[in-house]
């Protein structure tokens, strides 16, 4: 990720790197200083205690609201998330930081940044003939010089904002990519690519030119102190379009909400966290183009673009690449019979995405969201049953525990970050631009994929999409990336507030609303939507065949039958021990490398892979029994080819395309069975 | 834990709780002089980016090392052991680095440590009016000034030594406490026990003392060029005195060897890890007293001893306290309905033991050790059934990662580690030491066991113990934290070179050895020991009454009997779910108070209470058949006690006996379900 967004020290590889090498200084006082040097080690030892206090904080904050979580649930408590809940204990915790602790020294105001030299990052120091080398760690307002002792505590509890995006938020993205509900997912992707590529893009700009015309509104009232540039106004936009409604999906989950709407929202909130990485990375990227920088120049506002482009495909490609490497590797070993050794590298190579995509350039988070993706897809096939649940229950901890940590250090950090500027005109402009932002895109986007979709996207599904526009963790780690300057400040206080109120408002008013809107609760997940209105047509006797082509065609664009039909013809195949062997699909020439490639469980014991192939990541241990794949016995239920061994073009094409609407595994056996290759009817789109 | 070891700035604090309050002003320099702040801009993303390829380069050293585990698993390679192996492929790739990356300046005679004036460890600096805050990094000599930049990429794979105390160490201390097999260690709980502390403490003081004379050798003969003290040979000692035998154990988990003897070697180095950490501190401790150090002193002496009795029950209290304070919290909420929320619990008070520990001034990694005995002991009871597996694995996971991250690094330090000082009189003479300190502990106290053992530690169990002790992760930990003087880096290097040729040598011998010492392999680890020749004693007829109180009497002392009727009648009801009901084993006025503490589960359903009671965790995957609690059946075959309902005394006694010698849930149901209080026949001891 290229940009000022990298200008501070990365810390991860800080905490793991660190220079061991020329560690040795501190203690190379030896023993001709003594009383001295007791005074440094106490010291030290003091500040190592603090440090312990301070996560030990942390670590009761969260055992508390997983304790309340716990009450939550036993008792059936809805209207407070747990992620709402983890605010509140933060905030207790944060006021009695602020004011419990020996006085600070009130608020300075903050620092201008006009100074034209700038401090180098790593000072050596020449003390009495031998060289230290120090390291910058920050600026102190000439006011706080004095009085850094006692704001101590307040500053221990600060982290470094990327630990953010270093340490938490990746299994948190991981972990969303690895637990898509692929079926639902897929039969709904281009909707969810739509809203989360245009939508955010929609959503940013619209909120980015409301802003900057509250911007142009409080200079004009006198209540801007600093610049507020244009491009500060976009990045906002982008910051604030990262939808995270973990709170809402966990109540869908729990009523069991319709899944197309689950898929909807969640496809949606986990690509477009995504698009807003990229594109706050983008908006930064365009800055500091030129001298006169924050007018628009049409060559920086394309290089922005490329950069966009470029970053994104790079972290797609990282994922995809390692997950498909990870893939070949629990192919064609047979590390499953060593769960340990099997989960271990899998967390290993997924953790490389991320490094290989920060050491490339690109964006870890990202890369990661698409390993996890990919991991989902085909690795999780080739994976022993028991490493199957353990890198499941692996990453739900971690997620789970990163998810929390991030919601309670918000709510820590409304009093102890020490740099807010709550401004209420630009707050209150704030809310009305997410709203009207989010409205721009839902609406007219619904709209324009209704012209494409079969199923309709209804309009109580689209007024609950509109109302689980929350923030959460995405925008507060992106918000407090950069807070140096006045604007950004100004952006990351709002963005907090933000965060605030619509995960408890949003978060509060999920059932309510649900039942208000008549969204229908308690869906079996593995059962095609019920027959609506809008979207109804008869699929019995002998329309059937048509209007299942009809619907093929609607649901889903000739490029992604294009893709689905190589992914299941080759990729699938080569990657994993399911699907048709490669000795059908490949052309004849290549006779000795599909032989190579293809499993011999393939051939061997098919009855197995249909199981193995489950393919199905369960996202909730309450769902355990509710989503299990039982997508065969659905597929068999409504039997229009169960019976059918003949090979007659129309057959085949019906199951192809059926196959399609379930994504795999379903109806692949029965084609794979017949040992014929799965042809896509391509020349209905011609 | 006191002393100059905690010199160092404590890295995992800094990792997370990084001065975020203060990280602004890298990135003030706003846009007045953009080109050099995109020149920083650029030098710290190139930063960013070695930092994530050096943590590539380890995950794909692990990945590699697990790849090539597999393959030797599968095919049953034993000569090598996968922490030998991720030595090898760390050699390797340091090699690489060292002699592969551009010319590093060579070898500078390491700075002496005379000078007067202390560097501060941090600097403000004010740079034209604004103040900036410098941290102390390290020192670098003179001559390598000029030449930091060639360095960096060894620099960069250079962690610091605090990471593998505070990162890397707790977890896989904790998994050891957590999968300690307690029937067996229970049993050999005293013999444990002396050989962890009388044994290390012997070997601490003969390893010291033989190394003193080698360095008065060397001293003689011109080969030591600095200074080396008395005290500096006593650490020494107690650092090598941290056995290890991973590979030994993961070789007798395959092989199934015999069960008492993998407790002994297991059960001594969990604990002598322990007991090494803290003398390691209190020999550190003794140093910086008065002006004249390094020379015998009472009453510091006195004091080291004081010390470490304080840490070692300080870390043992608090390991204690929450794992106590977890197995409340998991009794009395139900969060086992909700497996993830005590999963999470679970993770984060242990870690909080390790935080709560340090913040206390006691030892976290001892702490943790004590924690996971406890959890195992009684939390792990209260868990959910998928609880105790997603725990189990968790911590599976994360001590396998650990440790073999510890062994590829140690690997690469024997290259890129760059103030190694190897002497080879000091070396030799350190392989001697080690291998007579633990020949002086193994023998004597093997000696003095066996007579007051029934089960006698026979002549091949010594010698395969004395073949065990090769040196792992903790000495290497131990080793690697204070390098800054000469002593010290030349302990460092030995260290280093004892690991690898204990861990090859050993690990490849140990399935010859196992042989040639006939100990018998493939043994059902829920069977008790068979009749061996020295201490078989026929168990039949009338004098089996007799027997089993004569084996009780000798195997296990008063005070462990007591421990284990106040445990089984008070703390196993109060902390789990079973056990007897507190209503029956306290006196009945304390009726109330038994009656809310007793969980009604236990009264309910016993049966059910039997088979939650397992008690027993699996310490490896492959060992899941083999290892399962088949207690009670085995118990129920052995039948003298099985049809018996008559309360007479003599029977009582007898099975609390045998309840005694399974250490828990084995006779205990017998026993429960007659409602009557288990009351040790103490009597036969007075």
């Amino acid at each position: 990720m290229a940009g000022p967004l990298r200008r501070r020290l990365p810390l991860l590889p800080l905490l793991l790197l660190a220079a061991g090498g020329l560690r040795a200084a501190e203690r190379s006082g030896g023993s001709s200083s003594a009383m001295e040097e007791l005074a440094t080690e106490k010291e030290a030892e003091e500040s190592h205690r603090q440090d312990s206090v301070s996560l030990l904080t942390f670590i009761l904050l969260l055992t508390l609201t997983i304790l309340t979580i716990w009450l939550f649930k036993h008792r059936r408590v809805r209207f407070l998330h747990e992620t709402g809940l983890a605010m509140i204990y933060g905030l207790i915790v944060g006021v009695i930081l602020r004011y419990g602790t020996p006085s600070t020294s009130g608020h300075d105001k903050p620092f201008s940044c006009s100074q034209e030299d700038r401090p180098f990052t790593t000072l050596l120091v020449n003390v009495s003939g031998k060289f230290f080398e120090y390291t910058l760690k920050g600026e102190i307002s000439p006011g706080k010089i004095h009085n850094v002792e006692q704001n101590d505590m307040l500053r221990k509890v600060t982290f470094d904002p990327e630990v953010f995006f270093n340490i938490l938020l990746p299994p948190i993205i991981f972990h969303a990519g690895y637990s898509l509900k692929k079926r639902h997912f897929f039969r709904n992707l281009g909707s969810i690519l739509a809203y989360a590529f245009l939508g955010t893009a929609v959503s940013c700009f619209i909120i980015g030119n409301l802003m900057y015309g509250v911007v142009k509104l409080m200079k004009l009232v006198g209540q801007l102190s600093d610049k507020f540039y244009y491009t500060d106004c976009l990045l906002f936009g982008a910051i604030i379009s990262a939808t995270d409604p973990v709170t809402v999906l966990a109540i869908f989950n729990e009523l069991h909400a319709d899944v197309d709407l689950y898929a909807l929202l969640f496809g949606e909130s986990v690509l477009n966290d995504a698009v807003a990485i990229v594109l706050s990375s983008s908006i930064v990227a365009y800055q500091p183009t030129g001298e006169n920088t924050h007018a628009f120049d049409a060559a920086a506002f394309f290089k922005s673009v490329g950069v966009f482009l470029g970053i994104f495909s790079g972290s797609f490609m990282m994922g995809a690449v390692t997950g498909v490497v990870t893939a070949l590797v629990t192919k064609f070993t047979k590390l499953h019979c060593f769960p340990l050794l099997e989960t271990a590298l899998f967390f290993l190579m997924s953790w490389s995405t991320f490094l290989l995509a920060e050491a490339c350039g690109f964006t870890g988070v990202v890369a990661v969201l698409f390993c996890g993706i990919t991991q989902a897809h085909y690795t999780y096939n080739n994976l022993s049953v028991e490493s199957r649940s353990r890198t499941k229950q692996l990453f739900e901890v971690l997620h789970f525990l990163a998810e929390n940590f991030i919601f309670s250090y918000m709510g820590l950090a409304l009093f102890t970050f020490q740099k807010h500027i709550f401004s209420p005109v630009f707050i209150i402009g704030a809310f009305v631009a997410i709203f009207l932002g989010r409205a721009a895109h839902i609406y007219p986007l619904s709209f324009l994929l209704n012209l494409g979709r079969r199923h309709k996207i209804s309009w109580s599904f689209q007024h609950m999409m509109m109302f689980s526009g929350l923030r959460g963790a995405m925008a507060f780690a992106l918000a407090i990336r950069d807070t140096a300057t006045y604007s950004h400040q100004m952006m990351f206080s709002t963005t907090l507030l933000i965060v605030f109120f619509t995960v408890w408002i949003v978060g509060g008013g999920t059932t309510p609303m649900l039942s208000w809107l008549n969204i229908r609760v308690g869906v079996d997940p593995d059962q095609d939507p019920p027959p609506t209105n809008d979207s109804f047509q008869v699929l019995q006797g002998d329309g059937q065949d048509s209007a299942r082509r009809n619907r093929t065609k609607q649901e889903s664009a000739w490029l992604f039958r294009l893709w689905y039909s190589f992914d299941h013809n080759y990729l699938k195949p080569i990657l994993t021990h399911s699907g048709p062997p490669l000795t059908t699909t490949l052309p004849s020439w290549c006779g000795l490398i599909a032989r190579c490639l293809t499993s011999p469980q393939v051939y061997d014991n098919q009855e197995q892979l249909r199981e193995e192939d489950s393919d199905f990541i369960l996202n909730d241990g309450d769902l355990t029994v509710t989503y299990g794949d039982t997508t065969i016995t659905a597929n068999g239920s409504s039997g229009p080819h169960t019976a059918t061994t003949n090979l007659d073009s129309r057959r085949t094409k019906s199951s192809s395309e059926e196959a399609l609407e379930h994504d795999l595994g379903a109806a692949d056996h029965e084609v794979t069975s017949r040992g014929t290759r799965l042809v896509f009817p391509l020349e209905y789109n011609a």
